[in-house]
């Protein structure tokens, strides 16, 4: 069961971050074809990255992210129910299960980060500003003030583990297409700020690959700022977690 | 069950507040990474927000709108047909549970304004315009003219409750998302002149909201205005509510 | 039964010119909160006015179109397959019922049109070019040919008629949602030459409301290119529907 | 059989390319409604092409596309697992079959080019510039660099093929919406740089139809350019089909 889930959450992770990095290298670096389509494209990128990602991640119930992960550990019910038709068992909540889930996580944004990068070589190679460069692998605040960049990366997390708890609720034939939506969602109305972490891995992966990776003309990877996009959506997930708990226990469910 | 309604409404509508307000503070705030985005953004954030909501809000039905209230108390029916699945009950239509809906959403209205401005806390403290501020709140008329703004959000309160009505005769897999798009729809097309507040509490809410609130530099609340979005939709759900009926009963329905 | 449909197909072309009409005069009209939104802004405006329309239009199948009414008459089958579930009887394709779905919709669309005037009311005022006046109610070319201005309505009514009628070969939960979406996808790729009637209804009915309603300052109706909207679709639905067939039989289905 | 495949694969990428390259033609031609749309439309139009393409396609599968047969040929199962409901036998995963396909997609794609290229003949001619006439039949690259434009097109359609495979594990009631999707996404996200061909049909037989039809004013067809359209989609195609596979096979299933 634990490679089932590593590689699962791996390439679907890996899938989301071509994606979604892909969308903000197309609108930001120079002479490509989407040069400046503007916020909304970035934000149906990014949802649509999410959209592909479950579907590779099938097998372990497609996370793709750590604030996730933690929200349903926090949730204390199962982080996978399991599928009968595809004989997979379900994933108990245990602390070594949550650790698998997130070291594959990280793992997969680290690579789907290097793919997103080779696929636009010529335009990072291109583009003279290091910040945009940056830009394509992580977030950083449109304001820089640490505490007040938690605070947005809390309530918007927290909108996306609350509502992708809740989901289970209200039955619909909209399979991975509703987390997708809820992700374009935030980003149009709380990615204003930040920049829309609201994944430890979707940021800290691509920021060691920017780290790494040859690319010319970089500039800092901005390790000042990296904490905010993982604490934040760190804590936004758990509280929606219990939140939702405390939710559905107080409507007797 | 007066609880469950309470605290259903609430949450729900405070989400859709949330994220509501929040595409408004990208596009028009000052320094955002959404600004500018262009009013088909503004569109898809309130409609996702719409579509957040109503999965948080599945214990009552998610109307999250006086407007919807009131429409489906003057049809006739209840206010919620209940979920056998969840052990809910259906909620009779009665005057005492439409107050009970209405006061529950414009306490999550304000209570989402709240939280919206702390997301967006250093994007309102750096915006010079006191009319931008106002405008991430509450609905002003692009042209102001009371009379002609009330016909605008009657029109278009009336598409919005009358097709809500109606999606039960049309059944397909797409749950919250139907209304999602309706609202994406009536933004685009029926916006143009007042805003589309189509939802008294979600205009009401957030201006006491903006009244209340240390907001650096705010200006007026525009109370002058505040009466148009909430007896325009009022009207429009309530004639909604009496056409369906009456369109039904023609139809031996 | 001749109410039903008479009543069903004038709502629903009603609320499709409403929304229809209504994203164009948030678009095109001065001082709008939509103005300048684009392209893309004016296709989901329509589409989604689609969607609403259908709902709006379930007991006669929502053709909401005279060139899809006359595409199922060429195609030789009901014009609406009835539905079990609420009582409704199949209606057979007879001239006759094709006249009365025909009249319903050009009355509905007179509607709709008088209804968007109202909403938009004092921007028409403020608008002081004609053609932008006539622009939210018709349909005209971007260079005009009436020959390949005909051609392009045949294509694009073609692709919408043919597909619809291919609609119940691939089952999905996605109800009126397809129809909308292909719309919004003729809208996008073939809207450029002529701005896509692909409706009879839609532009006819809306050009008399032009004609005679007291707009301020408005200029002609333009009724020499008011054939081409009308006659293209016919063509265009119409072949769809024999196409249809023969591939049909071709497939031995 | 064979006419059953040749007919629904040619008729469905037909209806594909009219729409794929009229939503081309409209952003980028002289004097049409929606110039200058943006990215984000061009990523819906091609989007809503494929979508119209698979229901006309219904009766081979729809693959519209020589990298989804090439990449389900190497993955070893059925081109089209049949359609027991219509009739429709499974089509085994020959060479002699994925031929079959392929002729007729690299058919249909011409032919809609002509569709296309009738559609927007008064703006064909209306627009100055060559490039931008080539630019609605064919792709070319943002930054001209064979090595790295066919490393993003490998990228790009092997997420597409990729994701295909796998939708049916997660199954949902989107139909043909699931891959119109993924095809907006993978444009916004990996079109930068060359402009998403991932597809050689799609690339080649416009190209085909560049070259012989009598355009005004036309240019070059860019020959030098045209086989990485072709071999990158089919690299990325095959390897999908195998990493699928392999995938599969890793996880017991």
């Amino acid at each position: 069961m634990g490679s089932q889930i590593f590689l699962s959450e791996l390439f679907g992770t890996a899938m989301l971050i071509v994606l979604g990095c892909g969308v903000v290298a197309n609108v930001a670096l120079a002479k490509t074809k989407g040069n400046n389509g503007g916020f909304l494209m970035v934000n149906f990128g990014w949802g649509l990255g999410v959209f592909a990602g479950v579907y590779v991640a099938f097998a372990s119930g497609a996370h793709l992210n750590p604030a996730v992960t933690l929200g349903l550990l926090a949730s204390g019910g199962d982080l996978f129910p399991g599928n009968t038709d595809l004989g997979l068992d379900p994933v108990p909540g245990t602390v070594g299960n949550a650790v698998l889930y997130i070291v594959a996580q990280l793992v997969g944004a680290f690579i789907g980060a290097v793919i997103c990068w080779l696929a636009y070589k010529k335009h990072f190679d291109a583009e003279p500003d290091p910040a945009a460069k940056l830009g394509v692998f992580s977030t950083g605040p449109a304001i820089r003030s640490y505490g007040w960049n938690v605070v947005t990366e809390v309530i918007a997390t927290f909108v996306l583990v609350f509502v992708v708890i809740l989901f289970g609720r209200t039955p619909s034939g909209l399979g991975p297409l509703a987390v997708a939506l809820l992700v374009v969602g935030i980003g149009a109305s709380l990615g204003g700020p930040t920049g829309y972490a609201i994944n430890p891995a979707r940021d800290l992966g691509p920021r060691i690959a920017h780290a790494v990776l040859p690319i010319k003309g970089k500039g800092s990877s901005d390790w000042s700022y990296s904490w905010v996009p993982v604490v934040g959506p760190i804590i936004g997930g758990v509280v929606a977690g219990l939140v939702a708990t405390a939710m559905q226990g107080a409507l007797g469910l």
